[in-house]
């Protein structure tokens, strides 16, 4: 059976991924190994930082995971500092910045890249995203970050009002991790 | 004459610190060289990394230098990201965030430390800092950035309601380069 190391300290990612990983002859381990993320626009680049980084001192088959909200009215922010943005001022921040906003005017897109990286080979990238809107208030309890205030097109709750398993079916992280899963099972064959 | 290189795209900062560190016999010229600025907590670890990063390919006599704004009500926001929260939301977005809250609860913190690298020699950070709070409103053309709702304390103005020279002898900035100053001057005697 091949093996495959997921770089993060995340357990509900790794959990997420091994679900969806492992059913294709891999085993997929956790690997908790900090990389620095660089300020720049786009998740792309601080994933493909990150593998450059981390392919120098971890000379094994790995993957790593970057994700963001870009909220179009403020310009794309929180976008790849979301981690920081919600451990400063939160959702209620993000909540009061697009206070008197209209929900036409609250349109948002949460993304997700995945990085896959084999020694000696190319790194290759795994993007998802889905459309929606930031709520007027914090709903649900489910998830985390910014689940209570985010609303997918087409849903009628927040993503912290979901399961996991309903909020898979919506979310950028599962949508990026389909791609992998793709790859990967190509490899296979 | 000793040759210095300031690698910065910020021309204004170019010509402040080329005030004072030729005075010393030193020419110093800007050279506009991208390098990361990773995501951490502390200004002293983004330009460590910038050093450690441009030593390897740039082998003469340096300085870098970095700025944020640290207010104390956001947990530090916008912190060593505050360019970036600069060109999204603006000085009216941090005012949103801070909206209601009175005078004594708007205490913020203006930070600036610059590195220098010599090639063979352990690289050297100087820091400088200035408190004071949040203004109510924006007020002043002066300056860049947050300077028109940065009041420091003692003072009566934003920074944007400042001559630079009055702003110099107050700003964080300023300090910073009075001490990477006061460490060339007694390299050179």
């Amino acid at each position: 059976m091949k093996k495959l190391y997921f770089i993060t300290s995340n357990r509900g990612k790794f959990i997420e991924a091994k679900q969806k990983i492992e059913p294709l002859g891999i085993k997929l381990f956790q690997k908790n190994l900090g990389y620095p993320e660089i300020q720049v626009d786009t998740l792309e680049e601080v994933v493909q930082y990150g593998i450059q980084y981390l392919e120098k001192i971890f000379p094994h088959s790995f993957i790593i995971e970057d994700a963001g909200l870009f909220i179009n009215k403020l310009n794309g922010f929180p976008g790849v500092y979301s981690s920081y943005v919600y451990h400063t001022i939160g959702c209620q921040g993000i909540l009061k910045l697009l206070d008197k906003t209209g929900m036409g005017r609250r349109t948002a897109v949460f993304r997700s890249v995945y990085g896959y990286k084999e020694p000696g080979k190319k790194s290759m990238l795994f993007k998802g995203e889905i459309y929606g809107k930031i709520s007027i208030s914090e709903k649900g309890k489910n998830g985390f970050g910014y689940d209570p205030i985010f609303i997918p097109d087409k849903a009628t709750k927040t993503f912290a009002q979901m399961t996991l398993d309903e909020k898979n079916t919506w979310s950028h992280r599962g949508k990026a991790l389909e791609k992998l899963v793709g790859f990967l099972s190509k490899k296979i064959d």
